[in-house]
């Protein structure tokens, strides 16, 4: 195969691991969602602190997160971009998180996500992510959950 | 040389970009400030709107911000990491932003940055960059400007 070929399997890797992530968010399953994800993971996530290490510690906030939501996990990827090199790969979408919460409200956020992976023992694995959202500049400064593409 | 000083050099490369932009940024000096960014830039920034593309933006956005300090603008990066493959590469790190602005408030908030490169003509340029916080999550879902690493 030409290097071209290569890289072009490599997005569709990488493209499989985003829908694989999609679907186990969906439903609701923490196996299948962190097995993407490296142990020594570093995460900057919507909530804080303003940085955190490890799959054990994401793993407990999924899980949490996840009694939150009274059904399904609406998740939704748009503008999903991977830029893949041998070993190493970003990706960059912007990702609507929706669904009815268990305190009776009703939640539905796009937010921008980048996902960094390097292939590990041949397989494509995430090492850091970055999920947020913008906030007003100025007081009271809220973060913007009302934003749409 | 072998592939490992090649990737060890590619890791100085990069981090005298970071460091470049740093000090630009510190002078207020655009074009120096720009000069890492490929044109077809995607951003992820602290202010709305939830992305935008294109240098030609990013610039007019620079030039609008570094009038709103009134002397030099702070800027400290902690924390930075560097995985870089043959020609895609990405960062992540603590950036703190402090200054005096115009309007008489004192600045000072710790942001974190994911920082992805490509090399492109044997320059590494950033072509996808993502800055945020993290908010509250409760009403009034506040963007958190005053957390420490």
């Amino acid at each position: 195969m030409t290097p071209r070929t290569d890289r072009s399997n490599d997005e569709v890797e990488i493209r499989q691991l985003i829908d694989g992530r999609v679907k186990a968010l969906h439903t609701k399953d923490v196996n299948a969602a962190m097995s993407p994800y490296a142990p020594d993971l570093l995460l900057f996530d919507l909530a804080p602190p303003l940085q955190y290490r490890g799959a054990a510690v994401h793993r407990k906030n999924l899980e949490e997160w996840f009694l939150t939501f009274g059904g399904p996990v609406g998740y939704e990827i748009r503008d999903l971009n991977i830029t893949a090199g041998d070993d190493v790969a970003f990706c960059h979408s912007l990702n609507r998180i929706s669904g009815a919460r268990t305190d009776g409200t009703e939640t539905d956020v796009w937010v921008r996500a980048t996902v960094c992976v390097r292939k590990i023992g041949g397989k494509w694995t995430i090492t850091h992510e970055h999920v947020s959202v913008p906030f007003e500049m100025r007081p009271p400064f809220k973060a913007l959950l009302d934003l749409k593409p």
